[in-house]
């Protein structure tokens, strides 16, 4: 390059970063300074072509006619680029041996019903029956009672509920820990699914080579007062767990999920009517509110 | 931040730009793992927090919903960050004395009127009338015969004819250079205007305190057999020249365009039945091909 076309592109980066000077909120300033400041050095880097560029348009217009209500097409961009883990991850610090923190995904309700320890959160959905249970402490080890626990998951066909045409609610559900701070409950083995693959995202992970499938998992919202909310995973160790599509797959979150003969006794004699079923233990430690 | 904290982060962005690591496409994974590296570091430099990647998320939300036939947020989105200039700086590299390009925009369009030299493109357009000289010369100072030279314009309420309702053509035309590689024809004096305001990207315009204005300019996309075809605006000196809301003006293109009573002797002999007219000179010299 001659030294003209790089005055060029230097001025051109510093007169745009400029134009962000008198933006009134410091915090909106410093963010669209950082996030103007990457792109432009993308373009510069890869010396983008202009008919990238034009593709670029073209995606980001796709990703948005498809999202609607039901279907968030720029969360799972996000997703697969890892942006969306690697905001929890900046957002959820290390802290000593608190449980660490997943993606949310787009299958989280802010409304499901209450059950008991023991109950049943399947509520019909299909699969092997799931029993789970464990603690949460904070970090020094203390039991947390009462602390809120939402769990939700997928069915062994890999849907949501709120991916059934019907409205119903099933495979999801919120409960709290009782006075020594343990939870007990029966939901559905996490089985693998894809993400939504049949959009941009999907065109995507196709011309990359890349699986849209999720490693099988358990979603957990615990929240209690005075301590960080935390939102995670519980992983099924045995499964493929390098390729998650959303990147949402820390070592620490990985545990046995035991399968078992219908006839092996449950813990609290429910009857098993299928071939098999599984148990696993899930405990959970909170970190103290930041700051 | 703790050590153990740089480690997750690191580890977390490492594990995603691997992810691209089959794409069969050489080029498609070098432009993604930049862009993913840079959206990654974005993220951990700015520590974003998860309403802002939630603001983000219904911003380009906004940005897709309003985009349809006729209106294309996401190129206003790369035009006010800067991103098209910078593209199109990087794609028409310096060359000698070559005319600098600049952005295209949202209004050009495939389909013009033909018209000869000396006829008026503005085709009842309201607006000043602008007498438009010049020539089309290689980098060696040879004329370039048969040059085509697509031009169009605002009107001077700053409405395309494409923004138009009626579908009708003005203001916008084609033609050709002639022997001595000299050009001429009427047209109106560019006046300033404002890029569509009343999207996602007006919204962060007013946030930062930007103004939506372009500097007056009339579109030049010139082509020849044998020579790179250069796209610019020739920009009217004496406007506000700073605060180009998606930085097209470069010095170089920046014309007097001279404004003259209705009673001055015009080039052709036409007679002028407005206040005022004006006449510019602007010569255009394209570079040789790439490579």
């Amino acid at each position: 390059m001659t030294p003209e076309q790089v005055r060029r592109e230097e001025e051109l980066s510093a007169t745009v970063l400029a134009s962000f000077e008198a933006t009134p909120d410091v915090r909106l300033r410093t963010v669209l300074t950082s996030l103007t400041e990457h792109l432009h050095a993308f373009v510069r880097e890869v010396r983008l072509s202009e008919d990238e560029w034009q593709a670029a348009i073209d995606f980001l217009t796709a990703t948005g006619h498809i999202t609607d209500e039901r279907r968030q097409e720029f969360i799972l961009l996000s997703d697969v680029l890892g942006i969306s883990m690697q905001t929890v991850t900046v957002n959820n610090a290390a802290h000593g041996e608190a449980t660490e923190s997943t993606v949310v995904g787009p299958f989280f309700a802010a409304q499901s019903p209450r059950i008991e320890n023991g109950d049943d959160l399947a509520a019909g959905a299909p699969g092997e029956p799931c029993w789970v249970e464990g603690t949460v402490t904070d970090t020094s080890g203390r039991p947390v009672s009462a602390a809120r626990l939402d769990v939700w998951e997928a069915d062994d066909e890999g849907r949501y509920d709120v991916q059934y045409s019907d409205g119903r609610t099933t495979a999801r559900a919120h409960l709290f820990t009782d006075r020594s701070g343990a939870y007990r409950f029966w939901a559905l083995t996490p089985t693998p699914y894809p993400i939504p693959d049949d959009g941009p995202v999907g065109a995507l992970l196709k011309a990359t080579n890349r699986s849209p499938m999720r490693v099988p998992h358990l979603h957990f919202k615990a929240s209690a007062d005075g301590l960080r909310t935390l939102v995670t995973h519980a992983f099924v160790r045995g499964a493929e767990l390098a390729g998650d599509s959303v990147f949402g797959v820390r070592e620490s979150l990985v545990r046995d999920f035991q399968r078992l003969p219908p006839d092996a006794p449950t813990p609290d004699g429910r009857v098993i009517e299928s071939d098999s079923w599984t148990r696993a233990r899930f405990d959970i430690v909170l970190a103290p509110l930041p700051g």
